[in-house]
């Protein structure tokens, strides 16, 4: 890490952040078939539709920049990963694994709205006023995506858990 | 993980929990101690007492319901622990490093934004109306040090970063 500017630092954090779609979107279609309820089954499938175009918007974001990005691990990306897939081997298929799916996929989403909301901050303070929009459509896409999953664990999943018998 | 109930998922989302403020708790004095900018200094400490005060208001859950919890290994919250280290181990002290401290310190507070969102959900859903005021009274602690921090980024840090020389 050679980081001397703020500029650096946006550099840094774009870099983690395609890192940190990239492991996603190879979790994305596990957790998918891993979900039994249907709307968050498809739920997921279309995040990661999103989440390969929101690396589409980010290499437009490095390119209009002619950003000289590094090959970053995500360790905390990384780790959430992780935790996702410790649920779906350990848990049975069921309503209860469909909620631990849920809140495994809002750690991610909250993960990331914290990491797009510093890097619009960042473009728009160092001026980088077209990046900055991508950024924040990208941001509205993880808020969205959030606000989904809540609904259906608290219009589906989190019912159909407490019917689950023992 | 031996986890077939609602129930069960509460529990291991508790441990978690217990296992990832803890961690919060032995990083936020470095991370304190490494910023420069006064406010940001003052909220990490005073955040490092609420953090403190957040275990001992879960070890009142756990009581309470008479949980038997396990310790739990919080490998995201361990991630984000190793984030924040790298940025304190490679950066120079400064207000670009302040930024980048600020930026970790939001993504902790969003990973806990979302797990305790869930816990608040699932405690509800199952009954536990007593706990979930607790844990609802930690949530909303949580997105208040998150937006303490945008606030500190937005009016004084990102700015003095603009200013530093490269």
């Amino acid at each position: 890490m050679d980081i001397k500017t703020l500029q650096d630092a946006f550099i840094h954090e774009i870099s983690d952040m395609h890192d940190a779609e990239n492991r996603l979107s190879k979790a994305l279609p596990k957790m998918a078939r891993a979900a039994k309820n249907p709307d968050l089954k498809k739920a997921l499938q279309d995040h990661k539709q999103e989440t390969d175009q929101q690396m589409n918007m980010l290499d437009q974001v490095i390119d209009m920049l002619k950003l000289d990005v590094e090959r970053e691990k995500c360790e905390a990306m990384e780790g959430l990963v992780e935790e996702g897939e410790e649920i779906i081997n350990e848990v049975d298929e069921g309503p209860v694994r469909d909620a631990m799916i849920i809140a495994a996929a809002q750690k991610v989403e909250h993960y990331e709205i914290a990491s797009y909301g510093t890097l619009v901050a960042l473009a728009k303070k160092i001026g980088h006023d077209e990046a900055a929009d991508l950024l924040h459509e990208i941001l509205e896409q993880e808020k969205s995506a959030d606000k989904k999953l809540t609904e259906i664990a608290e219009s589906e999943v989190n019912d159909e858990a407490m019917r689950q018998a023992a």
